[in-house]
């Protein structure tokens, strides 16, 4: 904008109205994940995504990470729909959990999506149905006082959409995930025209995917990958199997229009990758000739040269195809020398170890591995440097505030438009819950902070795993435990019998009888008490047995297990 | 080697003996770190490096992972020397621990080596003195049926060297770590005429690094690193802080003299990097001017931009100096806007999200990061396949065994001899333990595995930290453990008292009163004798505990914490 468009901005201002118009992004503004943009003005609120993350080390035994939707509770009523931008877990994964929260408003997108949502859902069979609505991608959406459009856009996925929200305050445009892909995979190309024209509007804000915004030059086009795939496979002698993300569905595609050049059959391989393909193809998204999708029962039946396996695992994760098929659990197949395998996607940071076992497991068996840095089988679905500055000189906004990924990233893509003369003070670098308020044409960031703790999911229980919880666990990580059980005759304090110990996680404890004996008489020396017949006080002897045990084996083994002092009275 | 030069290798063959020459990778075959090669004739051992590894994961609350020379016990005798590379932890680290072991054999190596060693040996003053011997790198070393040589190397640190072991059975080569760097940092340039002249003579077996064998090209000399470094000081107004190893002298040197071409004055944060440039200066490989390096006190009083600070702690390290000048806990320095940070070492695998924390850490404060994604800010200090096809051209060998790396690598490294016209039979790729074995000028792999477990170092524990111990602190840190004791009365079974729950890791007690209560009620269930007056059976009783409650947990929460049943009998 660069100030010169300005005034064309106030075409959205109310001169009656006291309201202002609240941004925040609730989630996936200091993470990869959790993705979700609230949007409210007067007693009108739409949500943009409504993603989950999954944990990195230092969350133990969580299965995943939902967004802190506490703001939006008691305005329930004002929500008037919940937006999607496309089909991916941080982007659709926390629904079957918020949607009933947020007594199921709404939920908006294209059919694709929707497919996927639904078929999600499936899973979740005790919540209730979801109140599902597809959009015209070309029309409009009213949604209390604001105007919904859509902009397609590519990702890695097909009916991939950027959300054009008019507000009274003007224009907030979110580009949602998205690559400049100027020959797309089964998708039509990115509406710049489209964009082109309501950037011509005039746009208060852009919130734009900073997931890439560390890497320079353009993101390339899935198509490419394709030809690198497919000379890969055409080397391949024997069995192929390919591992990539079940979610990355334009990859997918290729893979199978790969597999049938060859005259190979396809099998695909892990429920979430069976499902995708189902719904995808079930809907027009995904071709594939009749015959060329086989099941394991035929596929082992062949010879390895006439089949490609399609699964997920690449990630190194424990129970997926891949690691089965490694390991020998996998019920049709297993590696065997001659394999080919193709690593198709990306290692997502924290699971570096993971795949580097995974892959010295599979040349343990004797198969040939290609992963992305002996040859180029990954192309990336977010912009890069280049693709965002397009964005910017396309739509100009007044605001640019950078989303999706951790504050490094954020700053980076905060960079990109700094570097094309947007000021500091235009470019905001948010955080999750923080309010931008706009009003008058003009934006700030607020002091105001709605809450934004990580919601954790642990087998059923949905925020009871707490912070408290997981520093446990950390710490009984680090050391394990041991357990003291001492009992007193609650009349004179004198220590009946001998105290028991229970350790896991410190030392072996059959293997070190001598520090298990040594432990024990500490602890009996530790209660018995000063005077005969003192009355015991169980609270400052628990506290006693921790401390003075704790320090012991401290000295001992610089070690510092979680002491659990048990005092039993008879 | 491909068949041609063959015969002249008998020149090493003792028509008398029956001995065989034994080559095993005692650790660094299936990891990086813990790097040890044991090179075994009749009566007489040779050890090539003694590194540490520090832990994954999947080790949690394991310090470091040390090398397993259980094989070695009782063959002191045998062991004529260790050789030592370069001053590296993955080659050095566990000297400490092992040479006392193994009764203290000679450490031999180069002068700056021995320095770090010997500087190293000052924390662990409860072990006997290391006997150092300084190497003449011309000159020949006679150990047993052994003559050792030595050649000029370059890597990351000076005084690197590669190792040339003549045997009965011919010349076995060790690279070290090294890279071709043709203009060096403070060193030598790699000594090419003795590699080939070595190679004319021809080499029985090549044991090349295979760290980087998966990158293509050629690696990047460290000069041009230091013209980069130099750019973006000059460009940074305010106080520079860099992060980097302290390991790697060649980028410190640098960064010091890109500190004094611009009139800055440097402070050293980090008790590694202090020690190692005192010991570097003191043995004259590194050159600063008398000036160049103050203290923390004397750089509080100057202005940021007079200021660079070089410090550890770029992988994201809790304790290290970085992390404390950000979270506030540095004596000195605190991170303010303004100041540019450069992260000048690559980040090892497993530490991709303490980094990423730590820079958005870094950018909430205001500061400026430079990361090397953004500007190539890293050279690597190990060999790329063209420098790998370069030595192997050079040294010719008859059999190559590529080491020091993941099974991946090694396979890897394996693939560019492959590509040169190395027969598969002549490419070992090997695993920790393996004995390979070579007489008559022919080498194989033979079905021989010496132990070769990892040796855990927890404390000052070495070694009693077991698989089992790690396996409940991985249990321990998923779901936490819930201990329950139940006092019963020994005559009649009758249960004395409520059973006590202590839980920690799994739920937060006080906040899951409900739970807490109906597990208690559950044990009081499991444990009531169904007939009155039944004489107890307390190991019964606990499997029942066990079980049972574990099964009534999971069905509540699909959570399995670790239940350690106690009964009191009284």
């Amino acid at each position: 904008m660069n100030g010169k468009q300005t005034t064309r901005l106030n075409h959205g201002v109310h001169s009656a109205t006291l309201n202002k118009l609240r941004v925040a992004v609730i989630g996936g503004a200091e993470e990869v994940g959790i993705n979700m943009t609230m949007i409210e003005y007067g007693k009108d609120i739409i949500l943009i995504d409504c993603g989950l993350m999954f944990p990195d080390e230092d969350m133990p035994g969580v299965d995943y990470i939902l967004p802190d939707v506490s703001y939006l509770k008691g305005k329930e009523r004002n929500i008037r729909g919940i937006i999607i931008t496309h089909a991916h877990l941080d982007h659709i994964g926390a629904i079957p959990h918020i949607a009933p929260i947020l007594h199921n408003p709404p939920i908006y997108s294209a059919r694709l999506t929707l497919g996927i949502i639904s078929k999600r859902q499936d899973d979740f069979r005790d919540k209730p149905r979801l109140d599902l609505r597809e959009v015209d991608v070309d029309g409009q959406l009213k949604l209390g006082e604001f105007t919904v459009e859509f902009i397609r856009i590519n990702h890695s996925v097909p009916d991939s959409l950027a959300v054009v929200v008019r507000t009274p305050e003007g224009i907030i445009m979110h580009t949602g995930d998205f690559k400049i892909d100027l020959d797309p995979i089964n998708d039509q190309v990115t509406d710049f025209a489209k964009i082109t024209r309501i950037g011509k509007e005039g746009v208060l804000a852009l919130m734009a995917d900073s997931t890439n915004a560390s890497k320079p030059g353009q993101q390339l086009s899935e198509k490419y990958i394709g030809k690198t795939i497919s000379d890969i496979m055409e080397k391949a002698e024997g069995r192929i199997i390919v591992g990539t993300f079940a979610s990355n569905l334009n990859r997918v595609q290729q893979l199978i229009w790969a597999a049938q050049e060859l005259e190979r059959y396809v099998v695909l391989e892990g429920l979430s990758m069976k499902t995708n393909v189902e719904i995808a193809k079930e809907l027009g998204y995904l071709t594939v000739n009749s015959k060329t999708i086989i099941s394991p029962e035929e596929a082992v039946k062949l010879p390895p040269h006439k089949v490609i396996i399609i699964g997920t695992g690449a990630q190194g994760e424990d129970r997926a195809s891949l690691m089965r098929m490694v390991s020998g659990e996998h019920r049709y197949f297993k590696i065997e020398e001659g394999d080919t395998i193709i690593f198709s996607s990306s290692v997502i940071p924290g699971n570096e170890r993971s795949v580097q076992t995974l892959k010295d497991m599979l040349i343990r068996e004797g198969a040939n591995v290609v992963h992305y840095q002996m040859m180029d089988v990954h192309a990336g679905g977010h912009a890069q440097q280049e693709d965002l500055k397009l964005f910017l000189r396309m739509v100009n906004p007044k605001y640019y505030i950078p989303v999706e990924g951790h504050l490094d990233f954020l700053w980076t893509n905060g960079q990109v438009a700094r570097k094309l003369g947007w000021l500091k003070e235009r470019v905001f670098i948010t955080a999750n819950g923080r309010v931008m308020e706009f009003a008058g044409g003009e934006g700030m960031m607020t002091r105001e902070q709605l809450p934004a703790e990580y919601v954790f999911v642990d087998g059923l229980g949905v925020g009871d795993v707490s912070e408290i919880v997981l520093r446990d666990r950390q710490m009984l990580a680090e050391d394990g435990m041991l357990t003291v059980i001492v009992t007193i005759n609650g009349h004179n304090g004198k220590v009946v019998g001998n105290p028991d110990i229970i350790s896991r996680g410190f030392i072996y404890m059959k293997g070190n009888k001598s520090l298990v004996e040594e432990t024990r008489r500490k602890a009996m020396e530790i209660v018995s008490p000063k005077v005969i017949n003192e009355k015991p006080n169980p609270v400052y002897l628990k506290n006693k047995l921790r401390d003075e045990l704790g320090e012991f084996l401290f000295k001992k083994l610089q070690r510092r297990p979680m002491v659990l002092p048990v005092v039993v009275e008879v």
